[in-house]
């Protein structure tokens, strides 16, 4: 039954990818603007229906903030949208180009996926955004978000596929599993040959399941087990700001601080300022022996606080040897998302660059910069942690693909 | 016990990977050519016990032939390190460099992946080129080849980790699985952040294998549905120089042809044409109504046939009524792989390239181009047939990963 649905669903958005070879993306895109601003009542209506069934049914004040939307919220969302039309096009970029010895002409250009399935949480601005930035790279999409934003992403996605059908395009080209069964998760999971790629956003849990279970090309995102390592020759003044800003501008995001490292060279003098800031602002410092003996309200870190991905205003520390300690200690723990080091020998520096194996290697900026709309992409579509295909913020490019085009004159081998 | 082992051999893998990131690997690899070169004798005598006991068990002839080396074999196989090592280092490469708006400089840098699995059938052959490059690349490989070739294979292993040992490098760079228990097959499978890339390199039935089971990333390779549209527009004598090029040169490859379609317009004249040079070339043909209607000696062709990769000479011949119903055909069948047009009509072909979702699209030149080597790409470790991180023939360019790397002087968001 939902296996059949999503069939349907997947043949339709697979036929509207055809038709998005040859459409003008940006009319489309300003369509789907025009759509939700003329539908902007109704979707805070079923918005306010699903944080109020939410919030009867116990949900965290945390998770109802991410659910609820308001007029500003929404205007904000779509408004995004005009951003994503901005963007140069990724399509038919000539990647390389050369000749073959023989006198074929042989081009690489970006070419779109064909049909991306996102799955994620609460969030509804992932409805939108995903699919403005699905549609702007030529792909179809197939949008799974969750049970509690079902009534908002409904309204969203009814008013996008109207605002395509509304200018004679293909509304299969935005598809919402409308269901709240967790059998349409495996379903898109498995659909090979029928899904060109999947990218989960969500908790480490969804993240998790959809790795085990997937079948279809998957980009893992999102877990931030980030430390920042503060050599002995780092400027104190600089390493305590990135450390505050790593850790309390927004603890609940991936590319959060987790863990600080300290050289025992500077322990002394540097980790008991540290571990005030932290405190003052309401962080529950968790550190080795040599932490505690050095700083007040230190609680015990146990193995699991290093490998922890907190989310919270909590921080793991701990005093290491040098260097080599601290990158020995990252490779155990890092998640490979974003790292840094403050330090001003440059070959402390070069040596944490080459052998840090993470999406972003800092020196001497905060971790917090991991970030599509930072790295100057105009859009995210999520952080890769995964070294295939895409690695840190992804952006238009990161989901589009290649194909290369030979054009011969009836040249045999 | 298998799994242990594994666990060992990653152990030592991973640490060798990290030597490598300050290694001279063109030195490395000079040491594998001596290397093996000084071990040609066992190599060979191991070679000729493995091919005498595959021949006792039955082996058919053309997977001895691919089982088996001889002097001139083993030569061309470390001669071609030569080439490897004088090809341009693929790590290290500026992809992308801008300034933050903050200052600081951002730099998208070619980085290795670190460890590599290669699972793969008899050619022992793949056991030097898939080390030799892994290491190029940076990574340290681990290596599983057939029960069949585990003597070549273990000697050629001996023989390239004693090379490294010899320049006091860690030879634990490349290991091989020197077990033919398929338990070592489902945990390298399932060896979640010890092996980065899995790379399969065979059959259809090992591909979907590995797929199906896979919980770490993998490149999908190899399997090869090539079509070749004649448009009515083509030049019959250049379209059938390429039909008979892609069907008879080398019929064992993926880049093969398997299917024929062929515009209404021109059968009359064309068809018969082709089924005779087909047929005299030993090919067996096996066709639509209107094929066998038109030539003799015919087969009916089922729907099976043209979802074949007959990979032997044996070909697939559809009469379609225009360049849609080409293009549908193609999109149902088609592995993604090569596709291939024969025209002169120029709106035909750029619809043809366009519309075409594979791999490699030729317009007027022979399917048998898509290859590492012809591509100009100094080697090959594999064609991949799926979308993400590579598509098409994959050299070193395409087993590196990357990491941005972020220099500031303490800017905080």
């Amino acid at each position: 039954m939902i296996r059949a649905m999503l069939d349907q669903l997947l043949i339709g958005a697979r036929r509207a990818a055809r038709s998005l070879i040859y459409a003008d993306r940006n009319a489309l895109l300003a369509a789907l603007q025009q759509a939700l601003t003329q539908s902007s009542v109704p979707i805070l209506a079923a918005n306010a229906a699903d944080v109020d069934a939410a919030r009867v049914s116990g949900m965290s004040a945390p998770m109802l903030d991410r659910l609820a939307l308001d007029a500003e919220r929404l205007r904000a969302i779509i408004a995004s949208i005009a951003t994503v039309i901005a963007l140069p096009d990724p399509l038919g970029r000539v990647l390389e180009q050369w000749q073959h010895p023989q006198g074929m002409q042989i081009i690489k250009r970006s070419v779109p996926f064909g049909v991306i399935g996102i799955i994620y949480e609460s969030r509804p601005n992932v409805t939108v955004d995903a699919a403005v930035l699905c549609l702007k790279a030529g792909s179809a999409v197939l949008l799974r978000g969750s049970a509690s934003a079902l009534l908002t992403n409904r309204c969203l996605a009814q008013a996008m596929r109207a605002g395509l059908a509304g200018v004679g395009a293909d509304p299969d080209a935005i598809n919402l599993v409308d269901s709240i069964d967790r059998a349409s998760v495996t379903e898109m999971l498995t659909a090979r040959g029928k899904i060109d790629l999947l990218i989960p956003r969500g908790g480490a849990a969804l993240i998790a399941h959809v790795v085990e279970n997937a079948r279809v090309p998957v980009i893992e995102t999102g877990t931030g087990v980030c430390h920042i390592y503060v050599h002995q020759s780092a400027d104190s003044a600089q390493a305590l700001a990135m450390l505050m800003n790593g850790k309390t501008q927004r603890p609940g995001v991936c590319n959060a601080l987790e863990t600080l490292l300290v050289d025992v060279a500077i322990a002394k003098e540097f980790l008991p300022m540290c571990v005030t800031a932290l405190q003052t602002a309401g962080v529950e410092v968790r550190g080795c022996a040599l932490t505690h003996e050095l700083c007040n309200g230190v609680n015990a870190a146990t193995e699991a606080d290093y490998a922890a991905e907190f989310l919270d205003l909590i921080i793991a520390v701990k005093v290491v040897e040098n260097l080599d300690a601290a990158l020995a200690h990252i490779a155990q723990f890092s998640t490979q998302h974003s790292e840094v080091i403050c330090a001003r020998d440059q070959v402390a520096i070069q040596r944490f660059c080459d052998e840090i194996d993470a999406a972003a290697v800092y020196a001497n900026a905060s971790s917090r910069f991991t970030d599509g709309f930072e790295f100057g992409f105009g859009a995210e579509i999520g952080i890769s942690t995964q070294k295939m295909h895409a690695r840190g913020p992804m952006g238009l490019h990161e989901i589009v693909t290649y194909k290369y085009l030979i054009n011969g004159s009836g040249q045999v081998r």
